[in-house]
């Protein structure tokens, strides 16, 4: 179960599919030697200090005991070298001690830790969020207090959401704040909070989702509070105990080695982050970046399965390879294996494309030169966070299940950690917002940006490239742009189709948001894909010196172009099809 | 985590989709009656007595100790009921015990049990491949002395295949048979055998592949024999032990309570069950009744999980409905929700309808009135056991992953036990040969079948069904008459290129093995589904006193149509385009 970072990939993704160079102005020290030596370093600390702990953690998991939770063996010791490296700090604010680098080398480096461990890396990835959220709506004094910290990695911090009547519904949260002097004090419970308890850190700063005394009903009566573990003095250090605990962690599926803690706040000191009232904008803020770290989660997971299910085809001998003739032949040498591993292997740099994308969209909608760009990019990011969060996520949990399925009879046993894989990687479609949640905001939200002008840039950036595939002297890049274009059409008849309802018939629009989810997801895999196969194909040109590889990624695009875009274009009937009228069935006759 | 066994789809399945009426003739004991009240039966035992140890018996498992395995608290009771209740006889022949009903009724009943309790009705599947290897390749003898203690269950039986250099490759086997007097005895090592020891019966009765002194090597040379754990007296009664024991169970991400066993023969006594050399064959037999088992398992686990989140869904409350304007509304009437419930619904009744046609075809194949309908029959079960395996143990995976989606954060919480069936079902594509196997049996052995007539003869039994969907004066009719009508001719054209190449091409052809498999699923799955709707509308058109229910079947006929076979003609360029030229990539490029 070791783990090599796919650094070239990364670097190959970065440049050639998700469009790293346009960020060149804003960020100089973002160079290619610069972005090289961050990502080898993060490889290092994933292959050599988190990757040897994800077995181990799975199997003693994060333990409850009165209120304390102890991590993993191991882990804080791992935590201090992640803190030290400065892993936590990359895309931080340089005012605050960050590093100043864009959110997309972040994400790259966040793919690796993650599959190096997603239990351990979800604690960071949650503090990210903070930091996030406090930079965006924090005032001076709280920045000045607790951003370093955050960024430093000293403290982590949570993100306190849901509730066991409120989870897809934050409106009906009900964890309320008390005036008490000058401060706030919270009273409710929290679930599913994702380390809010730990010992690997001196501290932890909680911001909490909740309501003001008068506060309106439903999410506009939502207020973002901050509320620390141990409350700080003026000078930043951490005092006594605040009125909060964590009640119970929970027994799950996979993640067993990060805490998911039950948060009981009983009247505890907290300090209101931004204006009242205007909670969820703010969360959303952190809600965004998680989510699209939730995506790269996806491909992390699927990277790790894929690394193992490979070194397995490669090593596990079996039967006489109708293709080389060997007898026995390893399995990677029979074609139905070797087109699995293709599959796996074209899915994950589709999503990797797609998630770094969607992080390049981010840096330059803070960056970019003129309003409009920012703009554009904004709208890009905005429209393409939900989808690489759910479509990657479905992706991870499906490439996980696949590389467990090469492994056979071996892949169901513990203790090969395949099926770690397969367990782990089964929240992702679930926290950061279920994915048919996500389906909705870009059936709903995200269509209507700039009255549909988010998808309608997209589409046109997509042709191109399908009309530079399609016209090439190649019949493999030909056969990717004909197929990109079918998709593109479909795309453009399901939004056109969505639209149209959104007015006057929303159950039917929502009937066919997943679908159309689906859709755009993998006509944007296509493109990301597309776009490495002609770069892939310029550099054979050029005369690079390892075509085999370039040559790979054109084949690659082409399985995906085969195996997965054909079908998209059937989706349209399941996007537009799906009236609430088919859905008319009463529990009984459905079975109840 | 209750189960109700849905007897009222299961006689549709059986009556309007899998053509049980075909049985009439030969099977005069199998009236409506009697299906219903066996159901029922069956549907008791599994509510009452086995889904209640279903989580119990994940949490404890089997427990192995020095030797000797103990089955889950409460495991031998309820196989004591399971026997007592002669669950375990029904379809086996009435001159040693059995009740000789249709193989199309036994495996409605297996579904159940196995909805019940996975895990524990693996122990009686295993039971009955011994039964049938044995009706069918064993001498009076053995009949006399084994068949009578394994139909009444006082016994049961195991399958010893794999060793860890042979899995998939059976002609690997180095499993030895020696000479001593008038015995053999069996020297070797054997992996993965389920309950291959256990404390719920008196004797277990091992079936094994092993190889006779200057067997021819590969699979040509291995022979079945049979080995009881305890040594049988000419009287029946078992005896002292045999040299055989258990050397370890494994430790694996699902059914837990079925214990997978290390199998150690270190001389035990054992003979012969048919001719030398012609194990695999027989235990062929055993393979092919074991595969259509875990095809139902498939559906099983499935309908399990789906139970599980349709009550979920009726019961969370959460957001408005843009249906009904309700909040908090039941998820039930969310859109997105209720597409979700209604397509897992549709693909349960898709592989339901699959399974069990192939189980008529079995029952036909034995007893039709003359020799040319009993060979087309034996064509259809063969040609539909790999599907029944493969495609509806993919399915079952993914509607268990779909069933603990719908519950979202609580289903990833092992209590709720949507994780169980999460992880239990991901055993189902592996075992009883993994499923790219069967895809390259389908494409190999099945596609030669009398020169490639076994798929003509199914595609000319779809077409009048499609034809008479397609002119019904009905909008949803006619919708999956026209999908079918498209599927039909993707079968046609990928099956035309399969045969084509299995000549000169065979590298290519396997590589178009698993979609073109996943390709004949779909549409099988709406030719059922479609069968069963045009039996609902004729029961509209007669005035059904339950109009609900019809209008159900032919709802989720179109669900499945629209948003599964939609998609399936784009599954042909996945067939015949993955040529293996397509897959040459190094593993360098792939990133070994």
């Amino acid at each position: 179960m070791t783990y090599k970072a796919p650094v070239r990939d990364l670097i190959f993704a970065l440049n050639e599919a998700a469009g790293f160079g346009a960020l060149t102005a804003a960020y100089p020290g973002a160079d290619a030697e610069t972005v090289r030596a961050v990502l080898d370093g993060a490889g290092q600390l994933a292959s050599d200090v988190l990757a040897p702990l994800n077995r181990t953690g799975d199997i003693e998991g994060a333990r409850y005991e009165n209120g304390i939770v102890r991590s993993a063996a191991g882990f804080s010791d791992a935590y201090r070298q992640f803190a030290e490296g400065g892993w936590g700090s990359l895309a931080s604010d340089a005012e605050y001690g960050g590093q100043g680098l864009p959110k997309a080398l972040e994400m790259a480096v966040f793919e690796i830790l993650q599959a190096g461990n997603l239990a351990f890396s979800l604690c960071p990835m949650l503090t990210q969020g903070a930091i996030e959220a406090i930079e965006k709506n924090g005032d001076a004094r709280q920045k000045r207090l607790y951003l370093p910290k955050l960024i430093s990695g000293e403290w982590t911090g949570t993100m306190n959401l849901t509730e066991p009547q409120a989870g897809s519904d934050l409106g009906a949260l009900t964890t309320r704040a008390e005036k008490d002097g000058d401060n706030w004090r919270l009273h409710g419970q929290k679930i599913f909070i994702t380390w809010g308890e730990h010992d690997m850190a001196d501290n932890i700063v909680h911001l909490v989702l909740a309501r003001l005394p008068n506060a309106p009903p439903g999410s506009r009566g939502l207020s973002l509070f901050l509320t620390p573990k141990r409350l700080v003095n003026e000078d930043g250090a951490p005092g006594e105990a605040n009125a909060l605990k964590c009640g119970s962690i929970e027994h799950k599926l996979g993640i067993h080695a990060s805490p998911t803690c039950v948060m009981l706040f009983e009247g505890a000191k907290a300090e209101l982050v931004g204006a009242p009232n205007q909670g969820l904008a703010a969360m959303f803020v952190m809600m965004n970046a998680a989510r699209l770290a939730v995506g790269v989660q996806g491909v992390a997971i699927a990277e790790r399965a894929y690394q193992q299910a490979l070194a397995y085809a490669l090593e596990r001998k079996q039967g006489r390879s109708a293709w080389t003739g060997a007898y026995p032949s390893r399995i990677f040498d029979h074609p139905d294996v070797r087109r699995s591993l293709m599959l796996m292997k074209a899915k994950i740099e589709a999503a990797r494309g797609l998630c770094l994308a969607t992080a390049v969209a981010a840096d330059l909608a803070k960056t970019a030169g003129n309003p409009v760009d920012r703009d554009t990019a904004l709208f890009r990011q905005e429209l393409l966070t939900p989808i690489a969060k759910a479509w990657s996520t479905d992706l991870g949990v499906e490439v996980a299940s696949t590389a467990l399925q090469v492994q056979g009879g071996m892949g169901f046993i513990e203790e090969t950690g395949a099926a770690q894989f397969y367990r782990d990687a089964r929240i992702l479609p679930i926290y950061e917002g279920a994915n048919g949640i996500h389906a909705i905001d870009l059936m709903g939200r995200k269509l209507a940006l700039g009255k549909g002008q988010a998808v309608r840039k997209l589409v046109e950036d997509i042709v191109p490239t399908a009309a530079a595939l399609k016209s090439a002297d190649d019949a493999w890049l030909h056969t990717v742009g004909a197929h990109l274009e079918s998709g593109l059409a479909a795309v453009q008849s399901a939004t056109g189709w969505l639209i149209e309802r959104r007015g006057h018939a929303q159950p039917d629009a929502l009937a066919g948001a997943t679908p159309y989810l689906k859709l755009l997801g993998d006509v944007i895999g296509g493109w990301m894909l597309g776009k490495g196969a002609l770069a892939a194909s310029k550099r054979l040109a050029a005369g690079d010196p390892d075509p085999d590889y370039c040559r790979t990624k054109i084949g690659l695009a082409r399985v995906f172009a085969e195996q997965v875009l054909a079908q998209a274009p059937g989706l349209t009937q399941a996007v537009t099809q799906g009236s609430v009228d088919l859905f008319r069935a009463t529990p009984e006759a459905l079975g109840a």
